[in-house]
């Protein structure tokens, strides 16, 4: 099984998503779609009169924010992107963490910082959507969860992509795959084709410790890591390009 | 089967919807929820800059309306009904005509009006909902369409839960209810308990002839009688306490 993290300039425009939705859905076998959206939450709520507030890359969620990416990601992009799989007569549904129970999430505590309505996961429910697989579904995925008590909440696409991995890796031999717009990571961040083929963990410490990795690539590749951990079989970092080659560039995560 | 379609105020205001969810799901059997969301989307859209035109109570779907219908109905609206009908342990699942391929529709043909990306119902395909459906999954559906071709359409709620009760009528014995905030079919629009308890189809002519049933209920009425033609068994219009008492209140449509 294969789940795509897409995300980035990718998903936001049209054309590019075109292209990616049309090379995601020629990968063989049983695949997921996790799909972020951020941009288009962001531009939907400044004209809403909401300004979105980030700390750290992630979006602090209040109420107003909530009802944003629940509509954008939630309705706009993930019909959007059901629609164009249906048009590649690709049987696919869209789902969110409530959607099933699929994830459920604990509304992150209030520390240093409110979050506000964002979700930490708790626990992946995966039973009835490995059935519409079996049966030949493409589960798209938006990155929201729900608590269990009737409350949507905003959940980083890459640690939903991640939760997912490691469920489905109990039944699965899964292939966990973060698509954005750069050939992978990069040991030098003003060289886009300074790509790392292979990066361990322990690398991945001290490029972090050096400042060679860092602001959104630590999470994701946090989330990579931990995906491996926890019984992912492989996690690769790569573009359009490297989705295309069947992941003959990129970076490929290892834990030794 | 119990499809019900709820619209009006009781799925705008938050704590109707969240008294009539309670409802609908304490409903024995197998069950779909079909949603409206106008207000909704009208008041989104307000927000947004964007025109509400209606003609004939139906709304006209431009390019930035459909993103607001797509998103409001398809996300907002239809994710959480989702979760609170999780927060009361029923597994549901929410989904548009594009999900699983439930309902595809072709742009309605330009005659007198051009009412832009709102599609009309050409197939309903159940096969891959009915295997939820037997595995205890509730749908939810949001009355958009798509045509196959990538392009997501608007479609009213009241045809969509006759197209589905018509398609699902196949293969269970379906009951149709149509769930609003006036108590049935009125013979005196100005007396909210003038309830008809049983209309039949050449009774409904005779109102519609004579005013005495008039504008959003005909065409609801017209999806009702057609239901009943193709093979739906029962179709009643009630208000929640009609619901909630197992339908001995309201108006009940029989063909002769």
């Amino acid at each position: 099984m294969t789940i795509v993290k897409v995300g980035g300039k990718v998903v936001e425009e049209p054309e590019s998503l075109k292209a990616f939705i049309k090379d995601f859905a020629s990968i063989a076998g049983q695949k997921i779609l996790v799909h972020g959206g951020g941009r288009s939450a962001t531009a939907i709520a400044e004209k809403l009169g909401i300004e979105t507030k980030m700390v750290d890359g992630r979006r602090i969620t209040d109420n107003e924010m909530l009802n944003v990416v629940v509509m954008v990601y939630g309705g706009l992009v993930n019909k959007n992107i059901v629609a164009q799989l249906q048009a590649l007569n690709k049987q696919a549904i869209g789902v969110t963490g409530a959607d099933l129970d699929l994830v459920r999430a604990v509304k992150r505590p209030v520390k240093e910082i409110d979050y506000g309505c964002v979700g930490d996961v708790k626990a992946v429910n995966s039973q009835q959507l490995e059935e519409l697989i079996k049966n030949g579904v493409i589960p798209v995925v938006a990155p929201l969860t729900h608590d269990g008590q009737g409350q949507m909440l905003n959940t980083n696409a890459d640690t939903m992509a991640a939760e997912l991995a490691k469920a489905f890796a109990q039944n699965f031999r899964v292939q966990l795959v973060y698509c954005f717009e750069k050939k992978g990571v990069l040991h030098n961040p003003e060289d886009d084709n300074a790509v790392i083929a292979n990066l361990t963990h322990n690398a991945f410490e001290e490029h972090k410790a050096s400042g060679v990795i860092n602001d959104g690539m630590i999470p994701k590749l946090d989330n990579g890591f931990s995906s491996l951990k926890q019984g992912v079989a492989g996690v690769v970092i790569t573009n359009i390009d490297g989705l295309k080659s069947g992941f003959s560039s990129g970076t490929t995560l290892s834990l030794e």
